[in-house]
């Protein structure tokens, strides 16, 4: 175990989606497709997936759940990100008024959207669709002491598992809000997959040269003085943030009852890093929707050896990558259900097959 | 004129979308909405087009079309493609009857769907989905002789222009289906873009290595024998096919009525080649939704510089890749139209701002 410290029975077990005689199944499904073999692309590759998640020759996605973790970090205090730290509360209350770009790709493709205080800064009123899950109003700052205590970061991920136990259908999109989140995934990434603070440090929303280069002393010595923190849970206290333990959570738990998960951007990208850390398979359920143009999210996908749907220069997080990408993944599904067969299609083969 | 032998004012007249004062109040109503300067990537261009096509500040996106023109190719004879050239009536056949993937994802997305007969080599029964516009029963054999006569080259650009008249609604998707058509659409890139037949040449729906060094031999041998042919219509004419120049006819037509230009890969690209070469302005209507693992279709992209909205690994034609990418325009028109700015939402700006 990663974590010998963590309750064993506390996190969910997950099988992995192998199953060697209906991958079979599914790659010959696919390639007598009235298509060339491979013609697809990406999208062959993803229904093959998708088959091995619901153990299934054809595929049934329903009541896809958006759900956006939303928290503070203490390192904003540093100066790390281009906005100030009231705009987590104020997006998340754009988001609750419908305002955001990710309500209007909820909207179009009818994902039923949660926001999550994970640990904003600031209390909220009661509304339908926000769930109050708060650990802590925003974490330390990691640049002086941990950004978690243990305590915290389990009751974090322990959150997560619930909201998703609770949730209809088998799709869940993960997205999140948090100013200086991107430090926290940083930080995680660089610990995690054994990266330079110089390699995994991107301009997050926006910062110029001199911004950048200012992040990059934080975050290399925050990764300093939390040198012990090797293991996931370790670090994931130590360096990470309460939304990106919650989702850790959630995808873990998601997994373990074969819903599809489908990760954004880079910080979604970290939390699914902790979350493989812990338990490998439930890399088997993640799709990657998006790969930003961030050198960082780039080295961050190389390392879980993932192959994102779109890559379309967003760095806006909330879970947007998520959305863009699902339409993608009801194409895979579609073909691989109602496409004709060559056979059924009476359509003539390869002249050298 | 490319065409001086070509009647001018049989050609629609598409005006550029140009236009400073509305493209300044579309950046300034992107940049205010609730996320950072430039988060929302290619989105934001994309947004940006749209705006300038409807010459809008909001985008209404009405009954989508999707067209796909399929006709047979002499050149097939020369073992050019993996499949027989059985494959194109049989394809239609199954489009037709539903089977095929773009028929998938034109139900997927709420698309109608037209297949129209260009010039396929057999003869269909009536069905309420085909339009006949047949030309001939395939074109000649370029390594031999011109594709078409010139009258047949005209023939078709204005079927291409008539069909897209009768459409209703203000967005169009263009894709084909012919064995050996991207033989012709090599053809057409190289001559009218001035690329080898090296570079411009690919493996098609799937040519082994042996395969594609034939189809080199072959394509240049019917570019040395057309040498002349180098104005857009004489290219055309000598190396295209039906279902090209029907589709550059279409395109011209749908940007003089300001539609949307949905174009797919490699093939709808090089009538979209043809089209820009007798129209410049019918580009700035034009969204480029797919780039392809071959190499000629990275080149023709970029001859053109367009920034595909996916790169997925298709290699299949048939308008899949516009309609796969579909659900990203209606999501930039989304954003501009829906989401709120920083002003309406009550969200703090950058601290640098």
């Amino acid at each position: 175990m990663n974590a010998p410290d963590f309750p064993p029975a506390r996190l969910p077990a997950i099988e992995p989606t192998a199953n060697l005689p209906l991958e079979a199944k599914l790659r010959h499904k696919i390639d007598h497709k009235t298509k060339p073999q491979g013609a697809l692309g990406r999208l062959e590759s993803l229904a093959l997936q998708l088959g091995l998640i619901q153990q299934q020759e054809s595929i049934t996605l329903r009541d896809p759940q958006m759900v956006v973790f939303a928290a503070d970090h203490g390192i904003a205090a540093e100066g790390v990100s281009a906005f100030p730290q009231a705009v987590t509360v104020q997006m998340v209350g754009n988001m609750l008024a419908g305002g955001a770009a990710i309500n209007v790709f909820a909207r179009q493709h009818g994902f039923a959207l949660q926001v999550v205080d994970s640990g904003v800064a600031a209390d909220f009123s009661a509304h339908p669709q926000l769930l109050q899950r708060k650990i802590a109003h925003g974490t330390r700052n990691t640049r002086h002491e941990p950004a978690m205590a243990p305590a915290e970061a389990q009751a974090a991920l322990h959150a997560g598992m619930d909201i998703v136990r609770s949730l209809p259908g088998n799709v869940v999109a993960f997205g999140e809000m948090g100013i200086a989140n991107t430090s926290a995934a940083t930080l995680l990434f660089a610990r995690l997959a054994g990266v330079s603070i110089e390699d995994a440090t991107g301009r997050g929303t926006g910062l110029d040269d001199a911004q950048l280069a200012h992040k990059r002393q934080v975050l290399a010595a925050a990764l300093a003085l939390h040198a012990g923190a090797t293991q996931a849970l370790d670090a994931l206290a130590a360096l990470g943030g309460f939304e990106i333990a919650m989702m850790a959570g959630a995808m873990l738990q998601a997994a373990s009852e074969r819903r599809v998960v489908l990760v954004d951007g880079f910080i979604a990208g970290a939390a699914a890093l902790v979350a493989q850390a812990l338990t490998p398979a439930v890399q088997d359920y993640m799709v990657f929707c998006h790969q930003g143009n961030e050198h960082g999210h780039r080295l961050l996908l190389a390392h879980l050896k993932a192959q994102p749907l779109l890559e379309l220069g967003l760095r806006l997080g909330e879970g947007t990558g998520a959305l863009l990408a699902w339409p993608l993944v009801q194409s895979a599904a579609g073909f691989l259900n109602e496409m004709a067969s060559f056979d059924s299609a009476g359509v003539s083969g390869r002249e050298d097959a």
